[in-house]
């Protein structure tokens, strides 16, 4: 990296002298400090997405590009993927991060044939590859992009098309191995258009089943090369398709096991799914959890009175709290980290933003990980949370709990024992509780 | 049944003369009318809800009871429980309806003890049996109410209290036997309080574990006494609680699969939960269809503009015609039926309302099923549809669909075949071809 | 026009032999035929919206364009935008439908000046005007584009930069210009930008008087140069913006009033930005109408279910009969129409597409025209309606609804009359009525 | 009041002993701590409403009453409905709460006949003045309940029955003279009923020129009997009709203006009403206050993933923080203030709940104030904000803010000046300068 893009832009640090803008220093985000063992950073495995924050130009689907950087003339040549790529590890570098994500067209072209769309991924990957070694970066997960080639425009690997879905699988083939070379952590499917936006014109049955044949093959490929990464679905309710057949984290649990694929695959969450899923920020990211399929977050934020994704950087300390409180319980997402799937708002035009915006989300997930930390170590949650279930730790409740008892032995406990008396359930005490510690 | 009830209203039968109130007759609804091999009343198995036909009283959460009837004179007693049932049972005579639904404490009151409320049980269900033998009138399903009493406010079978669970339990066992002894053809499981009003006081593991053991011991003692009825669940995703554990169709496969009670449960599908779920209409019927699951369906609607369940009666032809298709297309819905989940809107205080609505509703259901009969004859669509995905009957197509593939074939596919060629999805086709039908 | 675009595809014409593709054909629409004194082209106004249909090429938020058009290269030249516009003539010519709409930046493109631009505009709209005296086809509006090019990122009347406000300014004096050329019957301001995203970095107040500026500017060059279109606003609730200024009829009306504007400008109110502002179908077009400002709608449909705008062909034909219902009611929206701002799927990629749309949409308009009016001629709805608000009619109520009567008397009117009788609001039985008109 | 209902909750003060239960004292509201020249509680004008918090039982759609309390015997007597005045009194006191507000159905039962009902008023009202006097506990507003009673099912000044408007504005004659007599500074109009439920049975220009005449009587009636409260509407979308005309500020402000009545009434916001609406929490206190008509702040939420009014204790720092932020932009919002319009969940059964909930509330708004404080004192998000708009501030900018230019000016001054430069938006860095003072 001969070149330096981002001249004005410090090394961002945590702490600075406060006679620098402080919008560019980290208030809480302090990567070496140990938090409950472990370094803040090995908690908080932060990588910066490189379609949104390298591709991204601000169009939406009213109004054109309106985000010029100083390294991307526009073109489609190689030499200006190179020198986005390069910029990126730039900014990765400046900002302390040492994970990054990608689709596979985000840092390649499609060429006018497979064969070539694969050689210029090999290329590109070289040159991600060598700087990878350089910085000392890590790709979080890759990922296929099957959804905005017009190919793709009725499904991938639910495309009523065969042609289509064999186009999808070979793309498949070549990522998986791209994701090997690069040492992926993860790899990751989003189902942007494996569902439906008219019942009249599909067949589900047939689709759902399509789609976990193609799911199939890719882990049996991921096991003949020996790729270790493990392998992630995102699951979202909707757009751009009417209906995702993976619309949350319980709906993509069921397909998987409908089809006995549980067990090699793990969920990525993104919170802006979730919510537009209608459920709360961290309800996916506990309800994975609690099923055991957590595998890795995409960061980010939706404005709840909006209805589709907007894909914001998560700047809510309560909700940055609620989610490390359950990453902490679990142990850590490792090999999975927080991704920012976010995007600087199509106004903010500024260089400068792009690093403002993530590290004003990485103080917020910071600030969530001190918070949920200092709740854990409290401990007065969780014995809350035990004696409110103690019923079940013995007698007759551990019974009902292991499935050891019966209809009739209920009936006779009711018998004896009468109505059971009335135990507040203390919401408003938990969450003033809960504030205490933001 | 000495008493008539509804003195002014006389039986409902298809196409009156015009010179009656035509509100009061069916233009659609011929009940024994032929359509595709089998009556009208075999393919739309109605069914009255007991609950918000005789026991509902038009309160809201803002509101007072609007609506009075001459056999109800407010008091708990069993005479009065007693006159509900008797009218009930003359207006499903009179709307010439086959099956009603209720819940056990809809039909009998709740006593100083399990024994007592028992005992309520047993006398009043010996009057729905002679009832249901006089006018031949069936058990579509009977369920428990295990969400308005107080002690179920934290939940039944997934309460933090085992006390709680084991009151539910004993329950469900007399819930079970009562159906047994009117003849239920199903058994239906809808749990309103089992889910979460903050996941800060909530253990998602626990509650969901003790849910299948819960269900689990409903399904040891049905076998147990040999209850014929299929054991139903109705999935809503929220409302009361703000995260019901049974949110859709796929959710509650996702848990049925978990514990493996898969084999076992099917859905009774409420179009009014599945829209609160961010679902299209149709979608769970569908889909529920689709997994093999769809057991039953609750008829009714909701406005799309509002976050709650409203429980109106269904008018909108076209998703009646859409719901029938699908029923249509599985064969019918039987052992389970449409029950009419719906109620008069609390503005609507003339008994006649209540026949209005019913009417009103079976006759969009019959245009629905008239419409559904012509597109499934006609052909047109199912040839459109089988054309859309014939890639898949032979050759590679047949390789992918069938799982005979691995991405390797697929990559020398493309080499081969290069780019895919573009088909229209033809949606507006679709809609206009099934719009003709309506 | 020397070219002919669309070979294959017959003129359409209603009721045509069965034996040609029965979605080429009208089945409903009969543009001459006569219902309640009018043919029922001039019920129903139908224009065709350039820029879906002529400029749309199927690109959303995940994906690349599908829509290839054979007259169209996807190059910025002049010739390129001519061919469009005549193949548009075509299109309209062949549909029948007397109407076309666009925004300026549609038809002609945006040049390296605002004077290269406005001469762009001058030839193009020279074309437009040779191409509807050939046809005979008018402009029921044209509207200028404030939201695409990146300037108006952060608003045009709204910008925090007054030159951009400027910028603005200067093109809607074009569009003015334009609109008159080409005999517009109306002129539409609609305000993508014209809103927040974050109501940190807004000044409200400023931004909302910025606009009835802006508004006024227009509203004063209008008269001067003496053009006769109405001036209408469309609301929108959000999207692009998080809130816009214009949400739905009743902000506009306070906006408007608020700045004493109400009396120049009416409303094009469109059924998919109603749903998206939470309220049912049809409202914003009743409560428009009731407030004597429904000068035009855009006639199209979302999916109840979706939080984004979907521009969806309209072929509902409840929602269309209660769209009619309404125009009927009051006399018609001339000088308006019923414009389709609606685009093909993306995945509806066969030229035919366009046609079926339009074909199965002014179709299920027709239906609504027809169901309508059959209610309007019957009479009963209207009747009943009559009769629920007759005691406002004379006696004490009369005095009530003319606002000559206080507190103090109607207290005195309660002591002497007591309470109120209970009357049924009925709301099933009118729903069953409208159904069976459709 | 010579009972002490709460014997176990000592009076609740700011930074108590830490030994104590930690959710039984305040951390952040200090009452008379001087914040921006005034106290905290005159910033805080606390409320506490007497119906959630002593008159709700907890029941819901699906749920029986769940909360007893020690001076609740559920009773019609008029001895009951003392004791629960002393309890509140008691309970405002050891909160140290200012204020308090009331329906009059609330407090007083509804007798056989409207004198019975006025006379049991009086009685109640009599002792509501004595226990003011004794406590100093002031009546923040007071309004009437029009809409439990089954006479409003189909409104109240919006009813199609004269009849029930004449009883309606009967009791708000009574509800003034109340106010009147206990000092109230505001008197509220939420009109629950008064929208429609389908607008097949709806005369909409009726229902709302009868709902401006009675606003304008009780007006004429205020003014009559010298009453100095200020009117305030308190503006929601829907819940319980389906459209409520009192839909968000906007719509009421565009209703107040049609009918001249925009100078005598202003608004209560309440935020769970602004965002079933459709906005974010802050939009509408933010929006009243602009438009100079933000009255009083119901203080309360909802969970943005459910579509119904929660009424939850407002617990979020971000949001108390935004709402604080306007008001002290506005210099306040007296006579106004911010009611706990909020009830605690009905599985918080304990009596201690209340306080807990209270107290988490005022809190939350507390570190709102102070965060809010530090905001203006700080300047900087003004300055940026200031920086933002400085071209209206001069130059052409100030001819466009002050309606001094038109359209051939601006047209002029973009010839000459060309295309404006780009200016980022900046989001994100205001987002997380805001979250530094979180």
């Amino acid at each position: 990296m001969s070149v330096e893009f981002f001249k004005d832009v410090p090394q961002i640090v945590y702490n600075r002298d406060a006679n620098i803008d402080e919008t560019l220093c980290f208030k809480f985000y302090n990567a070496t400090e140990v938090i409950l063992g472990r370094p803040m950073e090995e908690w908080l495995r932060f990588s910066v997405c490189f379609w949104h924050s390298f591709r991204g130009t601000g169009t939406d689907p009213f109004g054109q590009a309106t985000i010029k950087r100083s390294w991307d003339d526009g073109t489609e040549t190689m030499d200006n993927y190179k020198r986005r790529l390069e910029a990126a590890f730039e900014f990765f570098t400046k900002l302390g991060i040492k994970y990054w994500t990608f689709h596979d067209r985000d840092i390649s072209p499609e060429g006018s044939s497979l064969e070539e769309t694969n050689r210029n991924l090999d290329e590109m990957s070289d040159l991600a590859l060598n700087l990878q070694r350089q910085t000392g970066v890590q790709l979080l997960w890759n990922t296929c992009n099957l959804f905005a080639h017009p190919r793709y425009s009725n499904g991938a690997a639910t495309n009523p098309n065969a042609h289509v879905v064999a186009y999808a699988a070979a793309q498949i083939k070549k990522g998986l191995e791209i994701g090997q070379k690069l040492g992926a952590k993860n790899f990751v499917f989003w189902g942007g258009r494996e569902g439906y936006n008219s019942l009249l014109n599909t067949d589900l049955h047939l689709e759902m089943s399509n789609m976990a044949n193609f799911l199939r093959m890719a882990l049996v490929y991921k096991k003949k090369i020996g790729f270790k990464g493990q392998l992630l679905i995102e699951p979202k309710p909707k757009e751009p398709t009417r209906h995702q057949y993976d619309y949350d984290a319980q709906t993509v649990m069921s397909f998987l096991r409908q089809f006995n694929l549980h067990n090699d695959f793990k969920l990525n969450i993104e919170p802006n799914h979730t919510t537009l899923a209608g459920h709360g920020y961290e309800h996916d990211v506990v309800m994975a959890s609690t099923l055991g399929i957590l595998g890795s977050i995409d960061a980010n934020t939706g404005s709840p009175d909006l209805g589709w994704d907007t894909d914001q950087f998560p700047m809510d300390i309560r909700a940055c709290t609620a989610v490390m409180l359950q990453v902490i319980r679990q142990g850590g997402v490792q090999p999975g980290g927080l991704n920012f799937d976010a995007k600087v708002r199509r106004e903010s035009t500024n260089t400068k933003d792009l690093f403002i915006a993530h590290i004003g989300a990485m103080d917020s997930f910071a600030r969530g990980l001190r918070n949920a930390a200092k709740i854990v170590e409290d401990g007065i949650m969780a014995k809350y949370l035990k004696g409110r279930y103690i019923s079940f730790e013995s007698g007759f409740g551990l019974k009902i709990a292991t499935g050891l008892t019966d209809l009739e032995e209920c009936e006779e406990f009711i018998r004896q024992h009468g109505e059971p008396e009335t135990i507040s359930g203390q919401q408003e005490h938990c969450e003033a509780i809960f504030n205490r510690y933001l």
